[in-house]
This record gives C-alpha cells, structure tokens and sequence, in this order.
C-alpha cells in the first residue's frame, strides 16, 4: 500500500481541497452497502463524527471485504470528494485499504449500537471507543486544560501535592492504608499494637483525601497555587455521586479574603462552562440530543448571570418560609442543620433558578481550619450550589490566627500530632488566605449531562470495583 | 490602613509610572539599614526578585518597625519611584505598613542565608520562602502547562488512569499495597492465605507503577492520549534519584510505528526545554549562578542539534572501542547487558556530546509489550539519553500482534490473571501503536540543575520520610 501521511478525521471534515489523495485510519463503526457499493463509517476518536468510506467491493480482494466489519482497524488511501449521502461535507473513495486489526464478530462485545450504560460500564475498556464515552473524555480533556490554562494565566503555581501522607487529620476513619508490611507477620508491641518502624515510611500511611493542608504552605510562599490531582475516600458508599478515586482541583491563595475567593470561584467555573461550548459544541451536540435535552441551554445559562450569594442564617430562613408555603422536604429545615441535596437543590433550582454561593455555616458543621467571623458561631466558608449537581465547589477563608485556630484543633478533639508544620504557617509571617476545592468529576458530570459519576472517570474505583 | 487593591510583584517591577500609590504584600527577606531609614526586601512568591521597601522609622509607631523581621509578613501602601540602590528598578516609600504575621526570630528556622540543601529538606514546609525553592517550583509548574499545552496543541487527549490497581502483571515486587482491612483481625482462607473478599476493593489492590497498559486502551480508541498523574515505586533506594511517588507523563499514540514516536519524545523534550528558557528566564538565571555554571548553555545545546538516533548494538560497539581505546568502566560491556548509567553518560558526555536515542534493545533486557524486531532478538524500544541525567524518556513501539503478545507473556511468565482487557486491544482492531514515560522530577533535574531529586517535588517520599 502506497505510504500517505494520516490525515485526522477532525481536521479532515473541514477540508475542501476535493480530489485530493488521503490517508485515514480508524476503526469501523458500522458498515453497510450492497455487492455493488460498501459505505464504511469510520471513527478515530478524534471527533465525534466519522468519515464515510465508500468503497466498490469489486475493486478489493473478497478477503479484505469481509474483513471490514464493525470494529476493525482500517488504513485507506483515497481521493477526498464532496459527499452527498453521509451527514459530512467530505467522503473518501477508497483505492487502497489495508487491515491493521481484524474483529471477530461473534466475539466483539459492541457489535450492535444502543448499549445501556450499565453494560458499557462492564466492558470500560472498550467503552471509550462509543460515541458517548468518545465526546465525554474529549470533553474531560478539554476542562482540564482549561484549568491549567485559567490558572496559568492567573500567575497561579500548580503545586503537587503528596498522594501518600502520614497526617490523619482529616477524615480518618475513610482512608485507604498504604503498607509494604508483610501481612502473614505482622510485628507488634508489648500492648498487642501493630508497630509501624518496619513499614516502607516507618509510620502508618495513608492515601490523601486532600491536599488543601500542604496547599496552604505552598499559598502563604508562593502566592497562589493550585493542586490537580487524585484524592481518595474509602466510604463504602455505592451511589452515583461516589467514587473512591477522584480528581480534585484546590486553588489555594494568599492575600484574598471570603470577598475575592468567591469572586475567584465564580469567575473560575464561568470560565470552565464557557471553554466547553466555544470547544466542545460538536460534542455537547451529541450529548444533547442522546442524553439530556437541556444541557446546552444549561451551561448557557451558568454564563448569563452572577450567581446569588446568600448566607446560610438566610439561606435557612428561605427554606423554612417554603415550609409554611407548603413546600414538603424529607429531612427536617433548621438553623445547624446541615443542608441535604433537596434543599441546595430547592434554593438553586426552584427559588433562585440559578447558582448560589452559601457562605457563614455554623461552625460545627465546617471544618477546623475555616475563619471564624465575629458573632462567634459561624465561619467564613463559602459552598457553590449549582441545578442538578448541588455542592460543586466547597470552601473557605482559612482561619490565620495561630491562637484560634488552636482552640478550634481543641474544641473538636483533631488528633494535631506531626502537624506542627501546619501551624506554623500561622506562627511565621502568617496572613490572610482563601482556596476551595473542585471535584473534577462533578464538573464534568455538570458538562456533560451525565447522570453517573461512573461514566465521566475512564476507569472509577468503587467498592468492589477495581478493573482494569 | 487604606485599602487599595494589591500588585504582584512579578507586575510592579515592570511598571515605569513612577509615582503610583501601590499595595504589595509579601514576606521579609531581609532588613537592614540605620535608625533614620529601613531597607526592607519583600517577597510574594511571584518572582526571584524582591521589591525594595524604604521606611522612614520616625514615621511609623515603634511596635510595628520592630515586628519588622525576617519572615514576618507585611501589607504595605506606598508611593512607586525609581530605585537607585536596589537590584530592581523600582522601589516603594512607604506610607503605611501593616503586619499580617509576625515571625518570632528566636524561633523562625530560616532566619539566616546559606542554609544547606540537606538542611532544608527537613524544612521543606518552609523551604518553598527561599529563593531557590521559589525558583524550582515556578519551574515545575511552568514545565507542567508546556506539557499540557504541547498535548493539547497536538489533540491528544489527557487520560486519567487508576491510580488503585488491581493488576499485578508489572513489577509486583516493588508496589505499595493499598488496603481498609482491619490488620487486626485478617480472615484467612483454609489454606491460609489471606482472603480479600472483605477488603474495600473485593481484592488485593496497590498503588499504579505506571499508567501505560490503561493509556494503550485509550489511545486504540480516542487515537492520542497522554497521562500525567502520580505513580509508585516501593523500591527500598535511598538516591538522589529515586522517590517512591512521583509524577509521571506517558503519551500513547495510535498508527505511529517507532520512528514517528522518536520524533514525538524529541520534539516533546524540546518543547519543554524552550519553554523553560522563554518563560523562566530570571529563575534559571538564578540557578545558574547559584547551582550550576554550564545549566544555561546545557538547556541551549539540547535545542541546537537532532539527537542522535542509534541502535543498542552499535552503541555497544561504541563503548567495546572505548574499552579498546584504554577507557575504563566499573561494569561490564557486552551485547545484552542492561547499560549502566556510566555507559549512557559516556555515549552522551563524551562520545557524541548530545542527547541520544538508543533503540532496538535486546528483548530479555525490555518490557514483554514491546514489539518485537524481524530478527527475533531485539524490540523496538527506544531510552532518550541526557547529559547528566541519563534516561529522561523510555519507550517503544508496542506489540500489536496478538499472538506474538501472548508469546512474550508466556516466555516471561507474567501473571496475566484478570488481563484479558489488555490483551482485548489486539483481539478487537489492533493497530500499530507506541508511547514513551517521562519521569516529570527527572525533566526538573535536567531544567534546574539541581542534583537531588528531593529537591524538585514539593514534600518528597522516600524510605522512612512521609513528612508533611
């Protein structure tokens, strides 16, 4: 076969250079046609759109033809013409066609088209190369470059935070262990306590559930920075909001306060949504039609007006004042409440109808290291509740005084041992700063429609659940 | 104090319109001067250089020039003019000052200059307030969104693969086991073997080694992707080059065959280099004259020539000539042998004098995925070799032949349990394909100039160290 260089699928779609001789390669998507003429649907992953190969089985040897069935890997060289059957402008008459992966019919589990996504799940492997999971991961790429580039330009420092930690701070009881012990001889001490001195790191270890603690060194000597990467939670939790692997993005910022971090926020996910329909349409497309109706005009909506900025203290009053208009919730409304789905949801989609940033919870329900505000009972964080998702960005001002945030390690019994480190950021030249932090995967399920978290990860970890 | 919005740095010392009331916030380097005028350099993070604050001492309240002191963190409004005493070409009077954090100098550990390397390793939460650290990580972070960009650029998709892994076909030996067993209380079958149906995942998992066998299915369907996420080692090396987490870049390409994926790692690792000297000019100006002489003009010669493209049997010849010719080498050169890092240096260093790609290894010396040579000895592998550093960049073309896949499994008896997904790429539309992994601290390394590993990641894990 004469050797042409590969023309991508994508760039080849807004070609129209007619008559000129191509290469593409991709895998067949569908293949239909009579023994007078075969139509060759061909897919790179490049775009959601395949290119349609026409091909006069004649012209190739019986052998080739029957091998091109759904699923096989093509190589064709051709002349690029104007197309009037296929849903592209372009198509390609096939001179030469070579082979590169045969796929045997009877045993290839996407044979036929409109598998449910349960059965997808099963087979992650092979999901990727469907049109659905095609335009997600296209998708997911593009919102993490987007990221980067919203960070990058901001002057913000992306800071690798560690995955192993010895710190139990946070969220004990749901993290993953991390041992190079032999567990057939596991060494103990007088009392019976497992010792830890022969392990990989001489300490117990775990796997992070955040990064945002090292984040606030790298914030209060660098400036800003900002953490991209897996966190995880051991919660035997097996819903479609749940991972136990997940990505998180925690910007972290010195010098900002409550004000400018949710500024930051807002500003941040805008840019986010927008990336999305100026470099993903083709996709979202897609989406829109086969998934979820309202999509498009979803994310066009994030864009169009500020988001509300509500305290807790009001935004509970809203809630109760839906319950003396007759509005039924499952769980029980009152201030030191923590807010259930239903209620974000009440507030987001049915009071405001459109996002909301709820600021000043009760301390008792927020974390230690949240600022403290002047009354004494709240503190300065800040949740963006967004349609459909509920919480998708989660934070604070940080509290920077060494002595309350002290007391706030001892009032909820935060065993601080070997977190010396972190207080000191508040013992030398400490000062006022702000982060949040993104679930990657919630974004995504926001942009693309998706209603499991399952099918925005290419490979999710859940309980009982570590293939491939 | 008068709030006025607050200027980086990295912006103001760029900014000629002398006489501008300005904010800048920042930590004190350093402070020296007389009763009648205070020098004090800040620092924020955003740049090497330090903005120059003079202060009339008479003109403040006593308390606050004498909180004043290295480390303290300072918001200062003043006027903006030109500097005739400092490094920079602007300086700030001072009108008014306010102390976010003070910084006790009996207790700050960074008090004075000189500290060494090693030194602060064990303040690493404090190190990143030091100009060096400051450098390498505006570095590190500069080299991550080159990277990104050069994928994006290219339409390659960023793919995230499990960090948790069930598979065990790739260096089971060295990797961290990661668990939520109750240790004290490991149910064991009648064999006695620790069972691990109660274990969060339904079996045994650890931490990725590499996410290059999940990247090969993302590329045999979405065309190119690239990984970048942490993996792990549990290697017991206590080395300046080795850490037991660390990040990784791993693009795998589909319809490229060894020759292209040359010119990919080569342009790649040229593009990151040129990045570094475009964007991050004063940093590795500062490097260069603290650390390392020649760093510049090493980064400037990689750009300069191709790299040298030779086969692992000439280089062999090379280095027998050597021998031949009175060199001496502590290990042994003979066809087979898995080259030492004093083999490569002297094929890069000495012989050659610039990089180097050394292909075509012996197939017992390389990974059972890579695809095998005509003459049924060698692969096509291929290790980018740097000054200095050594292997940069390893990779290959992969096996695409089914049956010559499963061969190489058996001849090296890898446990293939639970990876018939794998071997799926090459049942269902194989096509040619290949990849290459970039050890992202080793790139550091080499655009730094430091030599410790430790010191181009943030918190660094090693045997017995998971501080932080």
């Amino acid at each position: 076969m004469e050797k042409i260089s590969r023309t991508r699928i994508v760039d080849l779609i807004k070609r129209e250079d007619f008559g000129a001789i191509v290469n593409v390669k991709g895998w067949v998507r569908t293949r239909r046609g009579s023994k007078k003429v075969a139509f060759i649907a061909l897919n790179d992953g490049s775009t959601i759109y395949n290119i349609q190969v026409v091909a006069d089985p004649t012209a190739f040897d019986e052998e080739t033809m029957k091998l091109i069935t759904t699923g096989a890997c093509l190589s064709v060289n051709g002349v690029m013409v104007q197309s009037v059957g296929s849903e592209q402008k372009v198509e390609i008459q096939a001179r030469e066609i070579e082979i590169l992966g045969k796929c045997d019919s009877a045993e290839y589990p996407l044979q036929k088209k409109g598998h449910t996504l349960e059965f997808l799940r099963e087979k992650a492997h092979l999901r990727l190369r469907t049109n659905t999971f095609g335009a997600i991961f296209r998708i997911r790429h593009n919102m993490a470059y987007a990221i980067h580039t919203f960070f990058h330009q901001k002057g913000f420092i992306y800071f690798n935070t560690p995955i192993i930690t010895a710190s139990d701070c946070e969220g004990a009881g749901e993290m993953f262990q991390v041992t190079t012990k032999n567990l057939y001889d596991l060494k103990k001490d007088e009392s019976g306590s497992i010792t830890y001195d022969d392990d990989f790191f001489g300490k117990m270890a775990s796997l992070t559930v955040s990064g945002q603690l090292e984040g606030e060194l790298g914030a209060t000597a660098l400036g800003a920075i900002y953490t991209f990467g897996p966190t995880f939670r051991a919660e035997n939790s097996n819903t479609p909001r749940h991972l136990a692997e997940f990505w998180m993005v925690e910007p972290e910022v010195a010098f900002i306060e409550i004000q400018e971090n949710m500024d930051l926020a807002e500003e941040f996910i805008k840019y986010c949504v927008k990336w999305a329909l100026d470099n993903c349409a083709d996709d979202l497309k897609f989406l829109n039609e086969m998934y979820d109706k309202e999509l498009i005009t979803r994310l066009e909506g994030i864009l169009k007006e500020d988001f509300v900025r509500l305290s807790y203290t009001e935004g509970i009053k809203i809630l109760e004042d839906a319950i003396k208009g007759g509005h039924k919730f499952e769980f029980p409304v009152y201030w030191g409440v923590d807010l259930a789905a239903e209620h974000e949801r009440y507030l987001v989609e049915e009071h405001f109808g459109r996002p909301v940033i709820l600021t000043d919870y009760p301390k008792e329900i927020k974390a230690f290291y949240m600022r403290m505000n002047e009354d004494g009972k709240t503190v300065r964080a800040m949740d963006v509740l967004f349609p459909k998702i509920g919480e998708i960005i989660g934070g604070s001002e940080r509290e920077a005084d060494y002595d309350k945030l002290l007391n706030a390690i001892k009032e909820r019994n935060i065993p601080m041992k070997d977190m010396s480190w972190y207080l000191d950021t508040r013992k030398f030249g400490s000062c006022p700063h702000s982060g949040f932090g993104l679930g990657f995967e919630r974004l995504i399920l926001f942009v693309t429609g998706m209603a499991n978290i399952r099918d925005v990860i290419p490979f999710p970890r859940t309980p009982g659940n570590a293939e491939f």
